[in-house]
């Protein structure tokens, strides 16, 4: 079967986050995209997003590797929410796989953008519930 | 702390579904929404969505009854992602939890319309990996 265009940018961004290929992953963003820092904190807007990523990167000692161990893709019209087994770890983080949810926006030039990057998936509601 | 709009669609939602109030059950989907009935099965476009909302209160004897534990709004522009502990019961169910997540888009006319209905979450994935 055919791989969903939004699955091949998930793995794009995940190489890109693993060399640390910035400008590469944020051209997977929208420009009004919302990433999950961790619970609590989130960075809007690519710039942000960036910074985000440099910080968390620098945090784990370059050393920060992410893959998806599973992935399902429910597209309706021009949105596509995915649903995936994340896997991140660090010389500091054994494997710890998340339930990710991820939002994409089919975009009439760009293509699919991410426009919500949740890899703590439901593991938000612990927080927003304490 | 102001409701999310999505939020009290949600609400609206859960109602009519309790009353089997199809007309404003709809008018809250998108017109190229998708509706997982359960895993592995999807409804797609408002008659198909109606139809199976129609099959369920049948199937449950019109004794279903749905309602949000928790949930969580995270926007981004046009589009927000909702991570929501759903509880379904009904005679023959005894209350489940499902970690649902569920996707809108505003729409310039119609305001907020659900795209993405998906109350299984990462559910999905066991099937899809089965």
């Amino acid at each position: 079967m055919d791989r969903h265009p939004v699955e091949l940018l998930i793995e794009k961004a995940d190489t890109a986050i693993n060399r640390e290929d910035f400008d590469t992953l944020m051209a997977i963003y929208a420009e009004d995209a919302v990433l999950v820092v961790k619970p609590g904190l989130e960075a809007r807007g690519r710039d942000q997003i960036r910074k985000a990523f440099v910080a968390i990167a620098d945090h784990f000692g370059h050393s920060l590797a992410v893959e998806q161990a599973g992935l399902v893709v429910l597209e309706a019209g021009d949105t596509a929410l995915v649903l995936a087994r994340t896997v991140v770890s660090a010389t500091t983080l054994p494997p710890t796989v998340r339930n990710a949810t991820y939002v994409f926006r089919r975009d009439p030039g760009a293509g699919w953008l991410c426009a919500i990057d949740n890899s703590y998936g439901h593991d938000l509601m612990i927080q927003d519930e304490g």
